[in-house]
């Protein structure tokens, strides 16, 4: 049904955007368990960019579900339609010139694959927090391991469900060695090259 | 299923962004028939205003159903869910302190309070590119009229599925009458206001 789709020519482009901007665009993927410390490390990583003058913006579960994704459950289909639609829109923010900061927990390679494609390898830092299932239980600041340990929730990562840790991600950062300023410092260290091109 | 989220607050909100900007974010809905030349006019704003230094994205057919909307047909219950997804997506946008151009047909009256319920009154901007159906299908630059007449696209737009014109928009703009360049200039002075607040 995609043939009478005829492609416009728009005069302003990416590299247009990113020349008014000083700064280039791509997207900065956190991956860890629920309450591994994604969330508060991105926020940080935001904050800090922001007062450099890069403008950033954050998608997560709080954004995402209850707008885009709203008609999705939590079935194993509908998890993979969530992802691809993330990817997608990260991908349109990316293009429009914003540093994009997600936060997910995105259990499986292949969903973080799905993502990486779709914006392109040159434009995707993976960031594992990779913070121990045991850890997030000990913290459980949602109450959410209390609940899966109960069988209130199904299929929850870690609990009754898998997590795939990445393998060689752009960052990995141990929450129960780094802090919050230092995790901040490192992945800023890294994404110094892609920022400023 | 949604009780498991709980919201974050996020350190960088919508106002630090439009501060660092120096400009509001906003979104501008261009409807009218295909070949209406809504695309002609999103594109010579979206230059104008980048040329003063406002950071703009566009939304089209062309981004959105080869991306996010690549799984959808064009049955009723699958354009009624292309035209939600745009809201949500253009409302992303505009929380992220962006001018958003969205130019899609959209002829339904009940899609387009849809898309501005999402983005919210204060942030909607409605131009109706007024080409009469006679006129597009003169021109009919991308050879769809003569398509549709062939009976070869089912449900066009003004041959064989109704438009139904907006009765109070912001900006309307007679093809005929106005030049691209006008046209521009009646949109910018319209949107100024919200621009700068």
């Amino acid at each position: 049904m995609q043939e009478n789709i005829i492609p416009h020519s728009f005069n302003v482009s990416k590299e247009n955007r990113t020349k008014i901007k000083n700064h280039n665009s791509f997207l900065m993927w956190f991956t860890g368990l629920s309450g591994s410390g994604k969330s508060t490390i991105a926020n940080a990583v935001e904050q800090t960019l922001f007062n450099k003058g890069v403008h950033t913006y954050t998608l997560d579960g709080d954004n995402v579900r209850k707008g885009i994704n709203k008609d999705l459950t939590f079935s194993p289909e509908d998890r993979k339609e969530n992802i691809r639609r993330i990817g997608e829109v990260a991908n349109l923010f990316v293009d429009s010139g914003l540093v994009v900061l997600a936060a997910f927990v995105s259990p499986y390679k292949k969903d973080r694959e799905i993502i990486k494609n779709t914006v392109k390898d040159v434009n995707f830092v993976e960031i594992f927090i990779d913070t121990s299932v045991e850890e997030c239980e000990r913290r459980d600041v949602k109450g959410l391991y209390a609940k899966a340990r109960k069988g209130l929730i199904k299929d929850f990562t870690g609990i009754n469900a898998p997590y795939e840790a990445p393998e060689n991600p752009d960052v990995r950062i141990d929450t129960t060695q780094t802090s919050v300023e230092e995790a901040v410092e490192i992945i800023l260290k890294k994404i110094k090259p892609k920022l400023y091109l």
